[in-house]
């Protein structure tokens, strides 16, 4: 069989365009002994991919130039010569960015009996449902009856952080970038919910906790982490999880000028990414997929159709086009 | 008696001057029933006092224009009527910037048998030294055989955090801003030591960790922070303690351009004060006595006469004046 795929053509220079990436076509041959073939059912674009466009060091290698991307994708096995996994399988795979690809196995996970749809294993089950899972409840030590800020609340992360501290009992705040998006917050159970575009950030953000932030979940970095700062309670967290406000920036951004406020107040600021906690991935998949079918998290997805529009997908997470998290279907 | 006491004439603006300060002389009369009267040994001047000389709100509240300042001094009891604190006893206070004052033993400690000069009190086994103990044990985490950097470590807290480091175990980077304070931290057996005035920080670093930082203990902010990240290992921590570098500021200053690394690296910044630690107060008394009185730490003053001179020491400490911990002696 053939296969599609989007391979990186040009670094991007801030704000990535079409023009980086080219759709190439590769043939996908019958599987060799001991190998599979994966149909990707679905694919993930996720904001921290971006960094890998630069040629940097970093957590992960960077991308290169003229190869597939790479990234979170459930596939199906539709040929196997391995005995480990049978025909119809659903299986986790970092091979997105593409139709289909061989495999020995090794990178694929098998998810076993599917209690939501697919893409659920990209989104709330998957890798940024674990990511608010660990953040918040981890690395932010979040205790009931806390408050919570989380940035970019209508995200793939956000709005899980929002709906797990919901449930831990907490008090949550949520910023987001439309009317569309805070009503959808507001559904979910955020106690206050508000446009970043419109007035001052501190305001808004002491206008839901006006006794202060134990815990903010940071998504977007600059104006944001430095305005969360101003309004934490002695002893507050800050997970720093992504700062999607920076990735495209050209030159280095400064951080938040008010950082000693953190020695008085005793602020943790802590980043992480999510495979720091993979010993708690048991745990998380079993939590959310009870939270899931039980509707107690509940989540959306702003879905593009064809691997020929991942790059369109990848961009508009940088232009808030997502609510929920962001799937590009590759087959049906 | 009379006692001389130093007076915040007006709140500075960006670095303090003399002008910032007057000196006035007040009675104390014989002390009342159940009060003490304190005669002031020597006296403490610290950085955070500068962040006490603005007006807001903060975790410790202003100082007062037209009254006495307030800090660490150690005091001898010189006449009494309080059964807990006999003539000549020895008491840590808050109520330095005078020569003697009266109390009725309310913030009052009694220092007992003195294992050292009753300076060491107000540095080594005093609040700076106890600023590092729990800086780089508990906030730090620190581990035998890690990496250590400190910035400002020719100063009553750095110079400390240094040498706690080697009796951990541990390899120790210092930076300070003159060759005299260099060449003392060899002394005390830190492994490399750099002028902060010469060349780069990150290079100056890198020289002295090459296998990167696990923990940087911050007592400058601003470049040296932003430099320290760029050198941090994975799960690296970084204990805020101080900002020396901005407390003059008079305009907000950027933080770090960096901080997305702390993501990838998972690394820690934890702000602190002493004061969430006290409950550790005895355990670090034994500790550091211990140390100082075998020798395994050592420590130096730079002293001043006379509580007029109070104000030009502590302006020393914006200007690199002090090697080790800056004391005023107020009787002999």
């Amino acid at each position: 069989m053939q296969s599609r795929e989007i391979r990186l053509k040009s670094r991007p220079v801030g704000m990535p365009t079409n023009d980086d990436f080219e759709v190439a076509t590769v043939d996908v041959p019958d599987p060799g002994d001991g190998e599979v073939t994966v149909q990707n059912v679905c694919m993930s674009v996720d904001p921290y991919m971006r960094g890998r466009m630069y040629d940097r060091k970093s957590y992960v290698p960077p991308f290169q130039i003229g190869e597939a991307l790479t990234g979170g994708a459930v596939g199906k096995i539709v040929a196997s010569s391995n005995p480990d996994f049978p025909e119809g399988a659903h299986v986790l795979n970092m091979n997105g960015w593409r139709e289909a690809f061989n495999s020995n196995g090794d990178g694929l996970q098998l998810l076993g009996d599917l209690k939501a749809p697919a893409s659920a294993y990209l989104g709330a089950i998957g890798m940024p449902g674990m990511t608010a899972y660990v953040g918040l409840l981890e690395v932010g030590a979040l205790a009931e009856g806390e408050t919570v800020f989380v940035s970019g609340a209508a995200g793939a992360v956000g709005s899980i952080v929002g709906q797990i501290a919901k449930i831990k009992g907490c008090r949550v705040v949520g910023s987001a970038g439309s009317a569309d998006k805070i009503a959808w917050l507001k559904e979910l159970g955020f106690d206050h919910a508000f446009d970043y575009h419109d007035g001052d950030l501190v305001a808004h953000i002491r206008e839901g906790a006006p006794d202060g932030v134990d815990v903010y979940f940071d998504n977007v970095g600059g104006d944001h982490l430095q305005a969360a700062i101003h309004c934490m309670r002695p002893f507050g967290r800050i997970p720093l999880c992504g700062a999607i406000s920076m990735y495209n920036a050209t030159e280095p951004v400064p951080g938040p000028n008010n950082l000693t406020m953190a020695i008085g107040l005793g602020l943790t600021l802590r980043g992480f990414i999510v495979s720091h906690f993979n010993h708690l991935a048991e745990q998380f998949r079993a939590d959310m997929e009870g939270w899931v079918t039980s509707g107690q998290v509940q989540y959306k997805e702003t879905t593009y159709d064809g691997v020929e529009k991942a790059p369109e997908a990848f961009i508009g997470l940088f232009t808030g086009a997502n609510t929920g998290k962001m799937i590009v279907n590759l087959t049906s």
